[in-house]
Order: structure tokens, then sequence, then C-alpha cells
């Protein structure tokens, strides 16, 4: 079993160092990759467990089966039904799994976990149309980012946990010469997991954003609790089964891994995460929440919150590329991306885009043409923007407004091609004064964008890193053709933790972070300090301890 | 001056992999290593300090001269004033110094501290006579725990914090293939300070628990402000002198490292840890004021507490050995160490000594006239004993009682051959009963060592890791020649985060930790989560974030 997944375990730990492009599961949905009828079967297996009790969790006698999703692109229930378990059993299954997982070798640990994600690549089409059904992501993107790409980050976080367990020797002899004599110790160290996990889930990305989480605490010896979004169950329940089944093939404890439902009438969150055996927790969502579990007495706790997102605009080479990739940024999944840009920093004195000083409104008018014109593509608009996850983003959109602000492009009606009920919207364009701070310094979920207009670019930096500093970011992109204006947005926006990208035009966005080399979220800034995957997303997940004794000198 | 400190560094990185045995210092105060004149040179210099002003530091105009050290051995003052400055004052001066300090490559700034620590093995001798005469350990323990010791931890965090520092590259090219073409972009990382650093220290190791925070914090950018106990100070003025030293022989501000003293009227260590620019800070002391600082919003915090360590006697080939080795680890220092054990735990039933049951009460006998032949002994006693530090202790020591328990030895009075008036005793025994765990539950710092009758070895094993669960522990030792028994105490120590010393006798004991080998605090119970030096200890301090550009492909 080591042996089997050692090559792919120790590439990914190569990759993690090199930082270079690495991927272990392709992101192209091609037959040729992943076989002639994959694509069918998978959606053909999706509407099988439509109306349908999920019974391939091994975790014991449900008291209940509840199931809320919906499908965002038909406005209707799945009905699909999930076995529930008092937060106490689940907790209780945990613990009695606990010594039998904490005693095995990481490396064992790394290549069952490994095995598991084998299962889940057998499983991407369905897990993407689970995904599409539950998000209202587009096909492509449900594919790519609830599949592969998580898959990828899942890989990540076992390589990561699985390096720093083997960082330090299991035992040696330590010798100290003392004149004469020497005195000899024999020593071993132990790398003891915390005790049980909880992973809690968001609604928009159900596996990418929780896997890194489930499988670092997993690598790492502790049982692990997922409890997903009540409307985004499927996609990380199929994960879940596909660990379990391999823990019952080597004979294990499937609880090493339950998946938690919440009850149709009451939420669990807080039980899981207040009981007194749950010592670590990973959070993706909202920063009321998030701050709550961050402040839980005696736990380990990583999180993923809000941000606001900047964009600023100093000078370019070519203006029509920009406007086309923010448009693109903006629109991908109806900006429900937490690395979505939301607000544009642009100097009212125009921006120079080679030797051509393009006056404000001008470059204003550009984006928000090339917003229309993505929006209203039929081949394009309807596979960028995907559906509203949640009624109350399309609210927002549709109610949006700024006092003293002035509307640049109101949001717009989008026809899908196959699902005639889809919820959907074109992005919202609103211009507000940069001295209305209060107006853009919380996150906008959803196709919303916000054009700040500045006095100059100084004053776009200074804006965009005192919003990372004070309320989050995680994602930054910067247009500039001067060094010294590059190096000062690099400067400034380390000091608020945020990576930033330079110059993306064509096929690259500032949303999208690539696994095994841009850490997702840095931990340096409000928006959350769960970081994919630096080390310290590890170790804090377990403790080292040390034994000695004296041995012949 | 990264060439002339490269090799130390690499060897030290290495020695934190290996964890075999490694000291760049040598810990042997001999003629033949430090020079003929350094102890004689050491003694004088540190007596030419009392009573003047340490004029050595380069902070800028004080407001005050302040000072408050008293020796133990003498009971009356040093006389030595150090100069005032408003934490703001400090705050600000460390701001202005933040720049400079954080663009530095991590690798000179590793080289500089590690220049520094030259200057202190300098200083050696005369940190030994300050160390006596604030903390009262005695001359060799001083001179090995302030000087060499702490001058290799201090040189583990700062190579641990290089190498994690340079553990990613500073910028590679990603090129990710797109079937026909490719998307390349150039990346780059920065490991990025957290800000400000502040260091809280403690009375009785005034180097030693503290140059590992000081050092981490500089190492990895952040300007630093050391916060001495008010009653021990001088050894640590020295190092901040010499750190200083090397800055302005190098062009920078020494405001990157400070040192803090509290007014003779007021304590200055929570208007500095609750100012906001304040992001790191190490504590070392006592449980309640560290709760406190844990508790501080946005801010990241090591902790060593208090705990209570246990031994567990089980069995021993030979029993004599063991009290000798208990009645030295109980009396180093008068028991004013972290690491020194305080619980006893002996079965009821007796000790297995080879193939013989020793009865309990024998047990207890020989340790404590192994305590007492020690203490009693002209040519070891005041050597081991040392002082004590604060009256307080002396006074617990002296009012010692439990409600039920019995007195096995009393304290007596230890002579000190030198120093007529020193603060000294020698331990107190008391047994107490198993069930009042209340009674042995809470540190008792000093000389006092609680036997605890338990019902039979699984009853001890079960109260040393609650204890330590609970209540924190930073060593436990055991003696037990039953290999299943061996490994049920590692694994029930593991879960409580402490480390356990087997079967020493002969010149090991429990209380001593070793650079590069043994993780000092593990992290994993109460009694902190300071761990000299693990990978956490130093990757907390900065973040990861990375920038990224298109580049033709």
């Amino acid at each position: 079993m080591i042996n089997k997944h050692q090559a792919t375990l120790d590439a990914a730990v190569q990759a993690l160092h090199g930082r270079t492009f690495f991927a272990a599961f392709p992101e192209n949905p091609s037959p040729d990759i992943y076989g002639a009828d994959a694509d069918a079967q998978g959606r053909e297996n999706f509407a099988a467990m439509r109306g349908q009790r999920f019974t391939e969790l091994q975790q014991g006698e449900p008291t209940a089966w509840v199931g809320q999703e919906e499908s965002p692109y038909e406005q209707q229930s799945l009905d699909i039904k999930y076995p529930f378990y008092a937060p106490e059993v689940l907790v209780q299954n945990a613990q009695g799994a606990f010594d039998e997982w904490r005693k095995l070798k990481p490396a064992l640990r790394a290549a069952l976990l490994t095995e598991a994600l084998e299962g889940m690549r057998a499983r991407f089409f369905e897990i993407a149309y689970a995904t599409m059904h539950t998000t209202g992501q587009a096909y492509m993107m449900s594919f790519q980012a609830s599949g592969p790409h998580a898959a990828d980050r899942a890989l990540e976080a076992i390589a990561a946990g699985y390096e720093e367990q083997t960082r330090f020797p299991e035992d040696t002899r330590w010798e100290k010469p003392m004149g004469k004599y020497s005195i000899a110790l024999h020593k071993t160290w132990r790398a003891v997991p915390k005790g049980l996990a909880l992973v809690i889930g968001c609604s928009t990305f159900p596996t990418w954003n929780t896997v890194p989480g489930m499988f670092a605490s997993l690598v790492t010896g502790n049982p692990t609790i997922v409890k997903p979004h009540p409307k985004a169950v499927l996609p990380i329940a199929i994960v879940i089964a596909e660990v379990q089944k391999v823990l019952k093939e080597h004979g294990l404890n499937p609880c090493i891994c339950q998946l938690a439902v919440d009850a149709d009438d009451h939420l669990i969150a807080k039980d899981l995460a207040e009981n007194p055996a749950i010592k670590l927790i990973d959070y993706t969502g909202g920063s009321q929440f998030g701050e709550y579990v961050e402040g839980l007495k005696n736990k380990t706790v990583f999180t993923e919150k809000t941000g606001v997102n900047s964009i600023i605009i100093d000078s370019c080479d070519d203006l029509d590329k920009v406007a086309q990739n923010l448009a693109f940024s903006v629109s991908l999944y109806s900006g429900q991306m937490c690395t979505a840009p939301q607000n544009f920093f642009i100097p009212a004195t125009g921006v120079k885009v080679g030797d051509v000083l393009v006056p404000y409104e001008e470059v204003v008018q550009k984006i928000s043409a090339a917003v229309t014109g993505l929006a209203t593509n039929p081949k394009a608009g309807p596979h960028v923007l995907g559906a509203i996850q949640n009624p109350a983003t399309h609210e927002r959109v549709k109610q949006l407004a700024f006092d003293g602000g002035r509307s640049i492009l109101a949001h717009g009606t989008v026809d899908n091609p196959t699902f005639k009920n889809a919820r959907t919207c074109s992005p919202s364009i609103f211009e507000v004064d940069a001295s209305r701070v209060e107006q853009y310094s919380q996150e906008l979920f959803g196709p919303i964008m916000l054009v700040i207009k500045t006095k100059d670019t100084q004053e776009s930096i200074r804006l965009a890193a005192q919003l990372a500093r004070e309320h989050g970011a995680i994602s930054c992109g910067a247009y500039t053709t001067d060094t010294a204006i590059k190096e000062q947005i690099m400067d400034e926006m380390s000091l608020a933790g945020t990576p930033v990208s330079f110059n993306l035009t064509g096929g690259i966005y500032v949303n999208q972070n690539a696994g095994f080399s841009d850490f997702h979220v840095t931990g340096g800034n409000p928006a959350g300090n769960a970081s994919f995957t630096n080390p310290e997303f590890v170790i804090k997940r377990f403790t080292w301890v040390g034994f000695r004794e004296p041995v012949a000198s």
C-alpha cells in the first residue's frame, strides 16, 4: 500500500517545494483521459441519486434521513436524503476510531488517503454534476474545481502532512562527550495527533474548500467529522464515502472520517464545534461565524472567512485585453468566489496605456462594455456566469444602491440554454466615492463590481492595502508598467498579507490559485489563517513528543 | 558576513534534523577553551557594573534610570541602573527600525544575529556572575544555562528561522500546459514578518528562556522589545547590548532590538503587550499572566507557563542510583526549574528492584535519605542547590503543610561557603494521598517534593497523565523495567504532550533539555505552546506572500 503511492507522494512533496506547475489529476474532462463514457456515466449516476437515500456511508444506523439541497439551475429540490446522527454520536464514533488511526505510521495514513483520492477520481463527473446542482457552478468549473483541482489540493495537504511528520527522526542515538567518558541516550519522537477534527464546509465550493482541512487532519492522525453546508452535501458525501471504502477495505474503522449533516430543523455546527473532544476546526464561510469559531477556547482553528479583493489599475500596454480579463474575473461563477475581485481602484487622472493617457471615464466604460459583451454572448455568458447559489445573493445584486454612488451598469438577465429556470443575473457595476470607505469595505458576495475613483495610484494602493489589512483580502490584481509602482504594491500588499497578480491578460485570472504553487489565503490578514498549504496548515494538527533512555556509551 | 557564519548555520540546521548531540558553545568553563583570564575578567567586569548605570545600550536618551535587582546570595541590592523608556517610545523606536530590518534577506539577518552570539560568547563569564547574583543559580549552572546553553538555544532559533524562510523558492517559472500552447507565469514569494515583537522574561532563567523567542522574532524580521523580569535584567541586558553593537557596526538601527525595563513604581508589560503594533509575544512565567497574554486579540503568542511534573516509579535495577538521581533532580537550583520534578508517584505495593519487591516505605526513606545526603554534603549541597531567587519561594517551603499529609523530610538550612547571607534551604518532602488531587495539582515552585502513594502503577500513570493534560507538564520521569508499562507510559504521556525520560541514573537528569535535540515544551498541554525549537515556533512569526506575472511562454 505504501509502495503503491510513494512515487505520487514524493512527487507531490517535491512540487510543494519547487512550486512549479504540478497536477496529479488532469483538469481536462476529456474522454481520452477519463474514458469515453465517464461523463455520461457520471451524469446518469447523479440522476439516479435524486429522490433517493444516500446509502454509501458506513457510520452506523442513523436516527433520521434528512436533506435540503436544491438545484440553482432548476430551483427545485434534489430530494436526496442523508443519514442524520446526533453530534454526540458522531463524536463517540470518532473517539472509538482514534486509537487505531493515530497508531498507524504517517506514511501508511498518507498512502490510504491517496488511495481514497483514486476513488474520488473515478467519480469526478458524478461529483461535477452534484456540484453544478448544489452550487450553481457551470459545468466546466464544477468538474475542475470540485474534481481534479480539489483532489490536487487534497494531495497537497496529504503530502505536506506526510513531509512534516517525517521531518524529524523516529529515533536516534544522542551521545554527549563529557571529557574522559560520554553519556549516551536512545531518543525517540512521535508526532502525536491533537484529537478529533471538525471541518465545516461552505455552500459554493463543497469539496475544494473542504478537502484541504479534512485531509490535513486525517493524515496527521485526527479522526475527522465533516459538516458540509446543508445546501451542498452531495459532492463531499461522495468523497467521504470513498475514504470510508478504503478504510473498510483495509480493516479500519470507517468512522475515522464521518459525514455530519444538519437536521432539517436545526443546525449542528455549534454543538460539534463546542464539544471538548473536538480539538481542530477548519471553517470556510462568513466572518461572523468564523470569528465565533476562532474565539472558542482550547481549539486549533483554521479559517477562510470573507475579504474584499482589490484591483489596482495604474498603467498597462493593452487596455482592451485588461478589460476583457477583468470582465471574465468578475463574471466567473457570478463573483461567488473568495478570490473574485470586488473593488476596482482607478485614478481620476486616467490610466496610462503605452504612451497615451486614457481618461478615467473611458477606462470605466471599456470595462463595463467588456462585462456586457461577455454576459450577452450566448456562447460564453451562461458558461462563465453559471447560476446564483443563494437567493439572498440574487436579492443583493437586484437591490444594490449606494448613497451618492452612480450606477455604471445595471444587472441583467442571462438565459441558460439548458436550464430555463436557472437563477442567474449578469454583473452590476457601481461607482462609489473613494472617501466613502464604509460603502466598499465589506464583501458584497455575488456579481458585483465597485469602481472607486481615486486621486491617483498612490491613493489606490493606500486604500487597497488598508482594506486588506483591516477587512481581509484573498487576492489582489494590479496593472502597472512602472517597476517602482510594482515594487511598492508588492511591498505594501505583502505587509497586508495579500498575494498580488500583476498584469494578467489572456487565459489566466486573478481568481485562480494553483495547487502546489499558490498559497491560497496567506494567514496575514483578517480573511483567515488557513493557508493551502503552507507548513503551518499541517504542523498545528499534531505535537512532537520525545522520549529518551540511557544506553551503554 | 553571510559567508563568515554560513558553516555554523548549516551545521545547526543539520543538527536540528539529526537531533544528535550538537553544541556550538562549549559548556565547560575551562580556561583551555575560554582563556586563562576569562573567569577572573568576567567576575571583575560584573563587580565593576555594580552601583553604576548600564550605559551600553544605544536606544536614545532615557527618561529615567531605574533598577531593582538584588543578589539572592547577599540579600542586598546590586544597585545597577538601566535606562527607562516609556512603552510608546520603545514601540515608536521599533517601528522606525522595521523597514530596514524586514527588507534584509533572511540569510543576512541570520548571519548578523550569529555574529551577536559571538559577542555574547566573549561575555559568558560576566553573564554567569550576573545570573548568579540575580537568580540565585549556583556558579556552574549560571555559566552553562545563561551562557553556552542559552547561546545554543538562540542559535537553534536562528537556524530554524533561517531554514523555514528559505524553504520555498524566492522565485520560479510556473508553466501550465494548455494543450497546443502553455501559460507561463513568473512567481516570487516573500516571507513577510508579522510586525513588532515583545519578549517577556522570567526571574529564574533570564537568558535561557528569553533568547529563543527573541532570536526567533529577530531572524524572521520582526523588531523585538525585550522586557525582562525587574529582578533579573543584567544577564539579558548584556546580550541585547551585544546585538545592538553588531547592528550599529553594520549601519543598522540598534532599535531593531531594544531592552524595556519596568519603572521602579510600575510594571510596563501590559502596556507593551496591549499595544496594537505588537503582533508577537513570547512569555515565560506564571500561568495567570500567561493566560492573560494568550487571551489578547490579534497577537501571535508563545508561552511557557507553569506545569506539574511527575515521576512514575514502577520498577528498576538499582534503587540507590534511582534515589540519587531523583535527589539531584529535585535539589538542582532548589527546584526552581520549569522541568523540576514535583510529584513522585509510588505504588503502595512497593517497587520491584530486580527480583525483589522493596516496600513503599523503604523506597520513600531511601529517596529522602538521598536528598538529605546531598543537601548536607558541604562539597555538593550548596553548589547544587544554589540560592532561592524569591523570598516568597522561601516562605512557601517554610510554611508547607497539607491537610491529612505527612511530612517525610522537613526543610533545613544549607550553609554557603562563600556567601554567609545566602537565601537557601534544603528540600521539603511531604506525602499526600492520591485521592487529594487538589493538593498536588498545582505547581509548588521551589525545593518541594510530594510523594503520592498510589494503589499501583496503573493509578500512577493515570494520575500523571491527567495532571499533565489538565494542568500542564514540561517533563516526566519514569522508572520501569517492564516494556509493556514503558510503552503504556509513552502512549499516555504522548497524548498529554509530555516528554518522558526513562530510567535515568548517573550524570543525566530529567530537568535537562538539550538544545538541537530535546524539544523543550511540546505545545501539547496547558504548560505552554512555545517549543524550543520546532518549526511552529518560527513559522508563526512570518507570512508567506506570493506574487505572479505572465511571461512569454
